[in-house]
């Protein structure tokens, strides 16, 4: 039989969890493996709270185990390596996304895209190798092979760029992918939250001209003022929208909601990528004549991998990418995730857990 | 007032037109411009009949303007140049694709992509720069400009070159650009009509590994036997359909019925592409998730440039790829249709019009 969280491992833990698809999180005592070989461990300080750790821990996707310790944008600081370790050392900046580990041996692996390995393990609600169930960064400490791990650029605080972990990479690795990062290129951003704030700022960091697309009017100031947006479009505005056909070269379509794609498709110009990330649970309607007429494409694009994500980190830090966050005492996380199905957040909470997180 | 089509330009023609939405053709007296210093005058000796020429003539897309000569898949023999005309001389061999005029001056012109020219001017049904209507293939005599006229290689015989004006390039310039055109990979074929069988043999002569999709087994032999494919998949057999999960690098789709794309996502490797080339006339369900979860993309193609048409026509020639054909007569043309609507065709009609279209 397997044995109790607090017991199958030595390192002893705490962390909030969530243990019924209610969701509500309450404190939660487990385990952490022994620091191996090839393993960093860390004392967690900040972790930022991704709209995936809310489906989760309501098992929206029906994929959840619980109890879940969400969290897979994690920041911290170094407190044991194992022997093998080579670009670790105790008091090391280090971070961790949304893997801790995949099969090392597909295509995928071979390239560097472990985020698309069929076997890829899950940083948290996820089975690791030796069976045992990974819990995320709502915690006050992780274990990850440094191989997952992330080394964080001095010039970034971490509470900055935990939510790039997860966040960051999610569009800049599609604007690598699909060529949406060259200076001069007209980008549209759909949906200003926690994804779409940090696309605005990497895009402009790519030198390119930013168009924000929302539903409404309200936060068209934000966008240009303090995000650096050029314009911003709201996209239930007919005129608006008819005014800005043919006038880009990609979207990064970050909203979730069902939603149509053929408005934003007339916006490319020919050869202009449509570019999903965010995930509607049901299917949305394509018109193929909208593809065809200035070959276009719709793309999606899921995190990055993890040479991926260190590039990301280390071109945030020197172009001063950071993503706006509103920090939290662990204790307000129940609230928090209230604020984010409200929209209420400029752009991202993050869990102050050094500070507040005590056993 | 304008004139009427016998009238309205110095040399005499005649063709089969549709004159309403019954799309039924019959014998139509018109005229063609004199040839100009920079145009190409021929006698029209095959044209292809290409299921857009069936929509047009029934006015199933609300923009034809009868009375309509159709026929986009033209070749012949020069018969007259004008005085600035340098690659063409009285007897050469040549062709027509979809396009017989652009702005010359878009970006998508400045490309050599005039298929995607905002004001690009169709080969018929469509209004030429002089303000008359343009009238297509189905006809004894062509009047063109240079630019817009194909150089027909020698030894591809004047039948056979004329479907890959429309069909070929169809199916060539998405592989091209979407980079389908490795040997080695491993693209599928959805649909074996027109398109599909043209797009199969330009796939296997690029060196790749080609799987037909089909909705039913009738065609299997065939698609093996004689158009070279390697393997088979009946699309409706979820065991076949599951079995190939994850193989393939990219999918040619000239299904134009609706159709499901989530099945086909799902045969694409990590980074696939789906590429569109049929039309459908009401949108597809794209679930994002399928394109999320593999980076997948789902692109459009449409025609191709006169550059790139050129340049299919000569690989076509070089690399011994023919359109599997039925020549008819032009008074068998109506039937003719009718049978395309069955899918009783194999795979392509042309019409015999130096034999059979007389005054």
């Amino acid at each position: 039989m397997a044995r109790a969280p607090e017991e199958e491992h030595p390192q002893k833990a705490i962390g909030w969890a969530a243990r019924d698809k209610s969701g509500i999180l309450s404190p939660f005592r487990f385990s952490r493996r022994a620091t191996g070989d090839q393993d960093v461990t860390f004392k967690v300080l900040y972790c930022g709270i991704c709209q995936t750790d809310l489906h989760y821990a309501k098992n929206d996707w029906g994929t959840s185990i619980y109890p879940i310790v969400p969290g897979h944008e994690i920041t911290g600081i170094v407190t044991e390596v194992g022997s093998k370790v080579q670009k670790f050392k105790p008091g090391d900046k280090v971070g961790v996304g949304c893997l801790v580990g995949s099969c090392r041996s597909c295509d995928n692996c071979c390239n560097d895209l472990e985020n698309y390995c069929p076997k890829m393990i899950l940083t948290y609600s996820s089975t690791y190798y030796d069976g045992t169930i990974t819990y995320g960064g709502y915690s006050d400490i992780m274990v990850v092979e440094e191989q997952f791990a992330i080394q964080i650029p001095e010039n970034i605080p971490l509470e900055c760029a935990a939510p790039l972990l997860c966040a960051g990479i999610t569009v800049y690795s599609p604007m690598k992918y699909y060529g949406l990062d060259k200076p001069g290129m007209h980008v549209g951003v759909n949906g200003l939250g926690g994804l779409g704030h940090i696309a605005v700022k990497f895009a402009k960091a790519f030198g390119m001209k930013v168009t924000v697309l929302s539903t409404s009017v309200n936060k068209k100031d934000e966008a240009i003022g303090r995000l650096g947006a050029d314009s911003f479009l709201v996209s239930r505005e007919p005129d608006q929208m008819r005014a800005a056909i043919g006038t880009m070269d990609g979207i990064i379509d970050t909203v979730s909601a069902f939603h149509a794609l053929s408005p934003l498709i007339s916006l490319l110009k020919t050869n202009g990528k449509l570019v999903t990330v965010g995930l509607p649970d049901k299917p949305l309607e394509l018109a193929i004549f909208s593809l065809i007429l200035g070959r276009k494409m719709v793309g999606g694009s899921a995190m990055g991998g993890l040479k991926e994500t260190q590039e990301m980190i280390d071109f945030a830090a020197k172009h001063g990418v950071k993503p706006e966050i509103e920090v939290i005492p662990i204790d307000y996380v129940n609230t928090a995730t209230d604020r984010i199905l409200k929209s209420d957040v400029r752009y991202r909470f993050v869990i102050d857990i050094g500070n507040t997180l005590k056993a």
